[in-house]
This record gives C-alpha cells, sequence and structure tokens, in this order.
C-alpha cells in the first residue's frame, strides 16, 4: 500500500499491558496484570436507578449534545469533593469532564509538547501515560526514585542542567507501577523546586482516596501557589470505569487550552454517563461505597504481601503499599521478567514485567503486581504458582 | 505565566460555532446555527429500558474495562447495518468504535499528518474536521465545488501538481455545511482519481441515511478497491448524540493504526454507552426511527425552503438539500455574514457565518441554516425576521 502515515506513527507500538492482557482473558489465568478494580463491587443494582431516574427527570436533555466543559452539576460536585478529600480550593469553572483521565493526559501531551521538549518523570512511571506522550515525540528524562517516591535532590540536579523541560508528569499517591507514595517533606520540596522553575506538573490521582492506613498527605494541587499543578482525577477506580469519566483540573488559563482541545477531540465526554455519575453521588454515598473498596482491597493487599513473603525467595525485593492497586517486584540483576513471564503463562500465573514501565528502557528485572481484581484464593494460589517459577530462575 | 505551550496551540482558536452556540442559547433566540437533531425524537421511554435490561444482563461487566476496539456485538451490527445501508463488505474486526465521529477526525490528523503536508477538502468544509486537523499544522488545500459537490476535474489538476497531500476529506452525502450530495458520475469519477494517486479518503457520512427523497447512491467505501476509504459514522444524527458513539471502518492495516491511536488517547469507549446503542437495535426498530426523523425533517426543510423563496431578496442564492439537516446561503459579494448576524442577534436569529468553513478564509458572504432543531412555526417565523434583516443589507 502506498497510503504514508505520520512521522509520530513510527514512535508508536502496541501496549505490552494490552498484548499480555489479551493472553491474559483465558479463566484458567491467574492475571495479575491488569489494572482492573474489583467488579463484585460496582454498584449494578444502583445503576438501574440511576439510569431511570436521570431520563425520568434530564428527559431529551439527558441524550443531545452538551457543553464541552461538562455536565455542570458534576463539575460541581467535584470541585467539592476534590477541596474536601485533597484539601484544594478549585471551582466547577476549573473542571473540564474528560474521557477517562488517560484523555488527560494524551491533551496534556499535545497542549505542552513540540518534538524534542523534554518529559520529566518518575523512574518509573504509568506505562499508558508514556505512552500518551510518546504521540507528540518528546524525550523522557527519569528522575531516580527510591522507596519514598521521586528524589528531589536529583530532580533539582536535572532541572538545573536541562533545557526545554516542558512538562513533569508524577503520581505521588500510590504510584503506578510502584505503589510508592511522596511523603510530606518530599511534596514541600518538590513545591519549592516547581515554584522556582515554573514547570506545569501533572499531578495524576486516581488512588489518591484508595489509603488502607497511614496519614491522609497533601496533594500537590493543594499547595499550589502559582497555577502550575494540573490535577488528573479518575472515576475509575472509585466508582467504575465503565463510564470512562475522568477531569483535568487546572486555573482557568491553562483549562481554557484544554477546553479547545477537547473539542476537537470529540466534542465533549457522554451527556447521559456524565448525568450517571453526578446522580450516583446524588442519590447514594460514594464515600461510603469507597470505604467498601478500601476494605476489600486491604484484605487482598495483605494477602498478597503475606503469601509474597512466606513464599517468595528472600533476594527479591518488593513495595508495601499504603493504598492503590500495586506492588513493584524487583528481581536479583541479570533476571528479565519477560522470562518469567513466559515460564508464568505455562503455570497459568500473569503479571506485567517492569521494563516497559521505564521510557528510556533498561530495568527489565522488575516486575508489576496487581492484587485489586482477583479473589482472595486465587491471590494466594497465584502467588504460590508464581513464587515456584521464581524459585527455578534466582 | 511562565509556562510554555507547544506551537500547534497557535494554530487553534475557540470554535466560532461554539462562541455563538453560547450567544443562541437564550431562550428567546430562534437558532438555525447549531447543528442539534430533534431531541422530541429521542427514544426516552424506550432507553429506560435498554438501560435496566443492559446491567440486568451484562451485570458488572457492563461497568467495567473493556476492549478498546469496542463491543463485539456492536461492531458486529454496525458491519451488518453498513453493508444494508452503504452498500460496503466490510466486516467486524474493520470497526473501531470512537466517542463520535469528531474522535475519528481527529485520530486522522493524527494518523496522517505531519507539520505542512497537504489535506485536501471541499470549499467549504465543516468546521469541526478542520479544527480537528489543525491541531496537526497541515495546510488546506480547498478543492473547487459547485452545486453538485466537489469539481473532479479541478481536484485532478491539484493532485498533479501538488506534493505531500497525505489525506482527502470528503462529505459525498447532505455535506455540511452546503446541504449539496455528490451525484454518482462524480463519485465514480472521485474513485478513478483515488485509485490512480493512492491517496487515503476520509469519507464523513453522519448524514446518509437522512434521504428525504431521491435515489440512494453509493456510498465511496462501497467503490472502494485499494483499501483507501476510510469510512466515519456515527449514531448523533440517526439515534441520539448524547452517547457520543461513532465507529471508523477502514481496512484492517489502517485500523489498527486507530486502534493503536485510540488506546493512548482514551483507551476505549464507554463500555455501558456502547451496551445501551447495541440493545436498543436489539429490542426496537432504528430504521423506524429513522423513518421518523426524516419524516419530521422533510416537513422541516420544507417550510424552510418555501419560507425563504417567499420572503428572501431574489439576489440571494442557497441550496436544495435532498438530505441531511443544512441549507447554504450566499449572500452578493461584499456582504459579510458576520455583520448580518451581529444585525440577527438583535432580532433574536440566528445562523453561522459562512467564512469559517473555508479553512484558507475569503468567502465571508455565506452562511450556513440548520432545519432540524426548531419547530415548525418558530422556522417560519425566524426565516421571516431572518429575511427582514436580509433586506435591509442587500
Amino acid at each position: 500500500m502506498a497510503v504514508k502515515f505520520a512521522d509520530r506513527m513510527d514512535n508508536l507500538q502496541a501496549s505490552e499491558i494490552r498484548e499480555l492482557l489479551k493472553l491474559t482473558e483465558k479463566p484458567e489465568i491467574i492475571s495479575f496484570a491488569g489494572g482492573l478494580p474489583a467488579p463484585e463491587l460496582f454498584p449494578v443494582e444502583e445503576m438501574k436507578k440511576v439510569a431511570v431516574k436521570v431520563l425520568e427527570e434530564g428527559g431529551q436533555q439527558a441524550l443531545q449534545y452538551a457543553a464541552t466543559e461538562g455536565f455542570g452539576p458534576l463539575r460541581e460536585v467535584i470541585a467539592n469533593r476534590m477541596n474536601e478529600k485533597f484539601n484544594t480550593k478549585v471551582s466547577a469553572d476549573e473542571i473540564l469532564i474528560t474521557s477517562g483521565s488517560q484523555q488527560g493526559l494524551d491533551f496534556s501531551g499535545k497542549i505542552f509538547l513540540n518534538e524534542d521538549d523534554v518529559v520529566l518523570c518518575e523512574s518509573p512511571s504509568y506505562l499508558g501515560a508514556l505512552n500518551a506522550f510518546k504521540s507528540y515525540g518528546p524525550k523522557f528524562i527519569e528522575v531516580p526514585t527510591d522507596e519514598n517516591g521521586m528524589i528531589m535532590e536529583e530532580l533539582e540536579k536535572i532541572l538545573e542542567t536541562t533545557e526545554n523541560v516542558k512538562m513533569m508528569y508524577v503520581i505521588p499517591d500510590f504510584q503506578n507501577p510502584t505503589g510508592r507514595t511522596w511523603p510530606l517533606e518530599r511534596r514541600k520540596k518538590f513545591m519549592e523546586i516547581v515554584n522556582k522553575f515554573e514547570i506545569p506538573v501533572l499531578e495524576d490521582n486516581p488512588y489518591g482516596e484508595l489509603r488502607f492506613e497511614g496519614e491522609i498527605l497533601p496533594s500537590l494541587k493543594s499547595m499550589d501557589e502559582k497555577g502550575l499543578i494540573i490535577f488528573l482525577g479518575s472515576f475509575s477506580k472509585i466508582f467504575c470505569p465503565g463510564f470512562r469519566i475522568g477531569w483535568v483540573a487546572a486555573e482557568k488559563e491553562i483549562l481554557e487550552k484544554y477546553i479547545m482541545i477537547k473539542q476537537s477531540a470529540d466534542l465533549q465526554t457522554s451527556t447521559i454517563g456524565q448525568r450517571e455519575v453526578a446522580k450516583f453521588m446524588e442519590l447514594y454515598d460514594l464515600d461510603a461505597h469507597v470505604e467498601k473498596i478500601k476494605d476489600v482491597y486491604r484484605v487482598r493487599r495483605d494477602l498478597m504481601l503475606n503469601t509474597m513473603k512466606a513464599e517468595f525467595p528472600e533476594v527479591l525485593k518488593f513495595t508495601y503499599p499504603e493504598g492503590g492497586l500495586f506492588t513493584w517486584v524487583e528481581l536479583p540483576k541479570g533476571i528479565d521478567a519477560k522470562d518469567v513471564m513466559a515460564e508464568c503463562i505455562k503455570s497459568n500465573v500473569a503479571f506485567v514485567p517492569g521494563g516497559s514501565f521505564f521510557p528510556n528502557g533498561g530495568k527489565d528485572n522488575t516486575f508489576r503486581l496487581n492484587y485489586s481484581n482477583m479473589s482472595d484464593e486465587r491471590i494466594v494460589d497465584g502467588i504460590k504458582r508464581l513464587a515456584k517459577v521464581l524459585r527455578d530462575f534466582v
């Protein structure tokens, strides 16, 4: 075929996670690969009532085109909820409803990145974000991390010596893929650095409400003095992902750009979907729902980590997440987690090899485990199977 | 603020339509500006049953993440329906579900356009598409049109003398903004040219099923021998737009690119939204629904055009659309429709000035009228008010 694609298409390849998820769809596989919430917690019965109510009350308007910015009452409740949960001071008109927070990631790349501009991110970082940014041809610089997340001295060094840094991408709470959380001191130091260099920051926060224990830490957005923090939120992990509803919260001059991009990208997010999510929060108690999710995930995390402690070879390291969906495993150097994965598939257990979470490659001796999507029994069974394979490798 | 946006943001400005729609939201305004379907035809009662049924049958899976490509049964029914209505031979795996066909437009720009590449389009063309492409910095070459759409001799001349044409964008059926339709001979000639030059073509077809009279003409996709036609479809005009569900139909090598871009753009379109649209088509008769829409729009078109004939100054020209949502008016040269619009707002009637439908500017003596969204009475009343203003201008 003579058809020519744009150069940017050379930067892209089908996501490893997606291809893996296809492999792991067989029911006999115990998959710790995805990042799926526990479906048994989805409020199916409630949503029947909500759907009917939205059509009764909204009528035809619930099925018509609507404003690009999003459904007014939903923007309102999101702003209020953010201010309550994350200690921010955002107003409804600083919120844009997006088709999942993935869309906010893509828009951010489109708004800030020329080809060869630099994006700073944690090392490792969320694969879906890296892929979204890659369409715009940036260079990635990975900021070194430790068990407390990004190392601020390293960040400062990089900013002092690097030109064209247009954007920073961070997940300070229960990071994907590592499950790590930045302590308060690091957040303060980060904001000092941000204010000094005046670089816009994407604070990706899909898991922040899913804290199982320990102290709630202030969001970066709550410490933002210069309007540099762009907060990405999502209902996927605290409610359900099938509606594809997330949001961007940013100060107005920046949000205006997101709205313009939203308009040309897909005009608006589903009118009826937005109204249903808002109506659920009106009729039911989302906080109580989040508590239920946390109770289930806490048990699963404990089961997974306790089984790992008991069964994994001692030389392996893994993180202890205080919330969120993931833990992160480090194998001895020289072992490629992709090889381990190939063996695991034979034992009907799966995870995501860590290499693709490093945009510049290199650390293939890592992998990510998800504990939110499997029953207690299958967690124990799956980790035992995985441990058996691992013992052959180390 | 020191924040630097990407260069592409300079190409974009808030859409004239969107700003106008804001102006025209006041209830006293009779607005022929938007492109909104008639909401009184939306199947509100049916959708209550559909929503409950989807949750009863799909349960938790209706609220979970799902495949990027789209919901299998929906892709299946779309392929079958296209083959029936548009005489194509597409299969379900050549369909990607998008968040409205606007998303297909944006993806097309992303997939095909480097900066300064050339896009060919009809003169005038759909503003929303032009805005989506503009993010990728192309040059537009407008192919001259007459009352039968694109003039193929002009297209051929342009292709013979222009380098870097990466994509053609056309709306052969009831075009937005003109309401014009390409006759069979032009379609055949177009395909000859396309096959000779092997340029990918976006066939945007949101209105094709809304033919009020005359012969149904084969879609370009049905005449495609080399896999060069990318068909964009939508439920917005034949069902309702609030779900934001459209699709791209393309041969697999090309569709694979769209799927990759979809994944990084928003992972997937709403799981529950897709299931609801599929379920509506299973439980109810979409064809019968489309007939109802056509009956209403036919009457409105007749009312609008008859009133225009009776009331407009004779020197004005306008198109006679055999389907779709729009007619297109040409004022004598030298009159700027934006000036007319400013006066019209004072008389509480609105339309879209035509200038922004020409990507390279110039023809400000034109405007677009929509007849699908206003009641019969308001159409007559609004056209009379508009005619009164026009008489002061010509």
